[in-house]
């Protein structure tokens, strides 16, 4: 007997997900309804014809099908909906990250109460199996942190910046080539990220925490001037997403900021779409996934992978999918699970060395006093960057700083801002130096 | 109730082993016996008293353990030791290469037969969960390719050339450093690199394949000289191991060669015992795990995962480690599975551009007679390079060839042999440019 499924949402990624369905898996997952507003300019001659579609989620949530795939994004109605189809006792197979960031624990305990499985692997950097390989395939480990290059948008127009390109005609750039949204600001501000980094935090940190709460910085400061810098110091500009745990008693340390990333770090090596997470294990060292974060095939990979992990727990013939009670994640008791504890708070008081750039009226006496400032706090500068043929009135110059944290760092740019040489505001950025 | 697991070799992966299952997973899986020749020189203290240490492996085998950890090496008496385990109903979990790439399908159908797990993530990439990635995370998929850099002490010694060292001194070096065994020979052919993408091609491909039907070659044959013309193209030198699969009636294509590779290829990124896998799949694109890929820790990693996914795929509840019949790589029906097919051909007749280097005693016509022997097969020459200030007498020339198969290039090969300006024999070594 074959899984019967049902596909809410007929975009770019459902279109993959039928057509992966259809291609590759007719003999295991059966589609059966395909939900989309407006249905009838959705419909493709492609898809079987006993497939129902239809515009009315009531039909599909009381059809009874195995698995429900969501792939409406957006909390508001893919949260009804997706706790409906598990109180039904259906298994829910999403790649809607803010959905699975902000009630994930809510949603797996449901999964949980009503005997079917919650998986959202399309959910993080697309086509790469990250979460399937953390809650596994390093299972045995300790976690201590997770990071990752997970917002295409941002790293199209970071790279193009690199070879020159003004912020403006790079997110022009993007938007053309359908890497940026009409509305980019989540992805330059960090909040697609959070999002990301909080799925990621659940799971392989096993700490849940509210990607609200996750302080963002947005990418808009950069300048080609800092890509240049970068390149200087043997670094590119990225914007990071990370997460560190210790104690359970302690915060969660998580941030997303345009930093600083050595040309050995695995964070540097993406270009494009693409997308790099890494882990840090105590026992395993530092491994990294990489691969493509967008596009609807490579997430559909990631959705039917899902799918097939559903059915495979079944109960191991393939046969019955509506699956053993209580396995939630649809896996067994040796793998990680996210989103069982209770939430943690989150800290952005993470410690790294940082690149300052400072905007200047020039005249003497400013490196005096910003050195100072720092020195108040205990900083160290490490270096003093300033490219000879910059106007004096419009001066930019860069100060790179030891290991220090960034509250100690925001007092001392508290300090600095009141100095009235600035131009512009500084642009603060952390250094992440690890290789892998 | 507990798994109860008995190790079988208590070297440094063991001893590893051994350490994260008291540290960290004494709730689920209990140690209780350490088999190894000479045992009583292998006690340790930090082990929980009741452990049984022996070193009669029939004590370990009639004791009726859930699973047995197989980390002796070699084929022989491992491969008899995991037969008699599997044949009593046990699971076993192996970090064993050369058992898995030459035994694979007859373990594995015997694990089905006798109702046992047989689990394998430590024998391919240390600490890098790519079998589990590829089985599980990317099941929807086709895989049609999988390429990796997966021998520690190759790239090590390539690193070290790429700094100007000799092979002679690069692997003097690996030695001092641990890298390299005492008999280096496996690593420097490419038999090593054999075996591992034998099991990564059971596993990607789905395509049973003889290890010693891959052919190999050395990396000796690598001067410094090759490094240096490398980086003129934008690439450096790895020993890349690689099969390819199209048609079930096609033989596979696999190999292990030195080769050059762009730095745009994610195969170039790896340095020291770091280790690189990529997939190419027919929906998700590229796909690219990187970490460490040797190491006591970083294995050990692998093995206890593979141990929880054992236990966690038993019955839900983690109770009763005799799993259920014929689950065999201890995941469910819609998962990749390696080693059920019948064996598959090989051939190495891959196709892409080569890059030659001559040796020659110089006189006026040479370019000629080699450009005119790759004509007669069809091979366009992209590019001729020759660094000046060389020994007229033992001068090194360079060229690059566009893509053409192996077989054609070995005809044209064979007739440039015959040639008498000869110093050495050519170098001859495939380009990989793909980026990510």
């Amino acid at each position: 007997m074959k899984a019967r499924v049902a596909l809410l949402g007929f975009g770019t990624v459902g279109q993959s997900v039928a057509r992966l369905l259809i291609e590759r898996h007719a003999e295991t997952l059966e589609l059966t309804h395909v939900y989309n507003r407006d249905v009838a300019r959705k419909q493709v001659p492609w898809v079987p014809a006993g497939v129902i579609w239809t515009g009315a989620i009531e039909e599909v949530l009381s059809a009874r099908v195995d698995i429900v795939v969501e792939l409406i994004g957006g909390l508001d109605p893919a949260r009804e909906y997706v706790t409906r189809a598990l109180e039904s006792g259906a298994s829910v197979v999403t790649a809607n990250k803010q959905l699975i960031a902000r009630h994930g624990a809510e949603l797996m305990a449901l999964s949980r109460r009503h005997g079917g499985h919650l998986r959202f692997e399309g959910s993080v950097a697309g086509g790469i199996p990250v979460l399937r390989a953390i809650e596994d395939g390093l299972s045995a480990d300790r976690l201590v942190r997770v990071a990752g290059v997970v917002n295409g948008t941002s790293t199209y127009i970071l790279s193009r910046m690199e070879e020159g390109a003004t912020f403006v005609d790079a997110l022009a750039d993007a938007r053309e080539l359908g890497f940026a949204e009409a509305d980019p600001s989540d992805d330059l501000t960090g909040r697609d990220a959070a999002a990301k980094i909080a799925i990621l935090c659940a799971t392989a940190l096993e700490r849940t925490i509210c990607p609200t709460h996750i302080t963002c910085r947005s990418i808009e400061s950069i300048e080609p001037v800092d890509l240049r810098y970068a390149r200087e110091l043997d670094c590119t500009i990225r914007q990071v997403a990370w997460a560190e745990a210790g104690e359970a008693s302690e915060p969660v340390v998580a941030a997303v900021r345009p930093a600083l990333v050595s040309r050995q770090s695995p964070l540097s090596r993406v270009a494009g779409s693409q997308n790099v997470v890494t882990v840090q294990g105590e026992f395993g060292g530092e491994t990294a996934f990489f691969g493509k974060g967008a596009g609807g095939d490579a997430t559909a990979v990631a959705v039917v992978s899902d799918l097939l992990a559903i059915v495979g727990t079944s109960d191991g013939t393939g046969a019955g999918p509506r699956v053993r009670p209580g396995a939630g994640t649809g896996v067994g008791p040796g793998a990680r699970r996210a989103f069982r504890r209770a939430p943690s708070r989150v800290s952005a008081d993470y410690s790294a060395p940082h690149y300052v750039r400072f905007t200047v009226a020039d005249r003497p006496g400013i490196i005096a006093r910003v050195a100072e400032a720092f020195a108040k706090q205990d900083i160290s500068i490490n270096a003093v960057l300033q490219h000879p043929g910059m106007p004096a009135d419009r001066l930019p110059f860069v100060m790179t700083l030891e290991r220090c944290s960034e509250t100690r760092l925001d007092a001392a740019m508290t300090d600095i801002a009141r100095f009235d040489f600035h131009v512009q505001t500084p642009v603060v950025l952390p250094i992440f130096e690890g290789a892998l």
